[in-house]
């Protein structure tokens, strides 16, 4: 079991690995998962909340209506609720309307 | 179950809907559910810390101290605190009378 | 039961009162309570980790050795470490000697 | 059982102590534990994320792959993965190969 120097720092072999990668608009200020992990929500400078499945990186869907950057995005506890807040002096909650079930098709 | 397009993003139907949206004075910075999950605490540039029902979006009250913005609030685990701190040199602490219980009698 | 108007909005009377407030040194950009929730912790500008008991507000101690102002402290889960970082080039853990019992006598 | 001053504020002996110091990069402006309390997580100005073995302050693995800082990490509740969004446009989910076993060797 080797332990490759990388940087003249040795590390073990990552833990972590198979990165996805999944582009947005500019930057992004807050993630966070939902408590249940079903979700990965994502905002910043591009004004929309976007909803990932976290398992595979695809898109779930998009929550647009702030009309600033957002600064934060939180779960409630059981994950049934979304709220975000950024520049554009409002705050959004957000509700599911399946509450945790999955509602995509794969397409 | 059709998947409609949306900016050429293949994407599902929002599990996430029913948008409410409460208005602030500013930029908010920092949001938190209670991990009881009956409250919401937003703060940001006016300096009010606003407690919020999450279910109706309604302002359940507000915390009237700080006299510089606020950057962070927190939960205690037991939700029975608020701590809340920014630019004006103090951490407050806001201890809930009724222990979590619901003392507001609808309008 | 009134329902008294505040700037114009029904509020009911607040849930949270009796705040605290405590003294730092300049702006303080995080905080966090243990997950056990003895203790809140705070950091900002004046680079010193401040450990409050959130039940009085008293400072419970400091930890001191960041040279650059601190943006985040988390507790790990078992609440036995506290993780800081900011803008000196370091991340710090801390350990409590005592793994939660408290070992302060009042003065 | 003293109560040395210290700085004119009467302290308690740190609960907290035995700072471990763990160099990086620059500005560091998100630390996170995961869930299952086994890696700190820290990432920042110089582009990669780090994971750090809390007991030992050793460093367990990098994880290397945006192209501007980043603001923001978050485990999902399982501690199986690992979130990081910033500057570059892009939100990277980081999976766990062993899923939360160790699979490093001491050197």
């Amino acid at each position: 079991m080797g332990t490759p120097s990388r940087g003249g720092v040795p590390t073990c072999r990552d833990e972590y690995v198979d990165d996805l990668a999944m582009l947005v608009g500019g930057s992004v200020w807050s993630c966070a998962f939902s408590p249940n992990g079903t979700l990965l929500a994502t905002a910043g400078n591009d004004l929309v909340i976007r909803l990932w499945d976290p398992g595979t990186g695809r898109l779930h869907g998009t929550l647009a209506a702030h009309t600033r950057r957002v600064w934060s995005v939180a779960f409630s506890p059981d994950s049934s609720m979304l709220a975000s807040a950024g520049d554009d002096g409002t705050v959004r909650l957000w509700t599911s309307r399946t509450r945790n079930t999955r509602s995509c098709a794969p397409p």
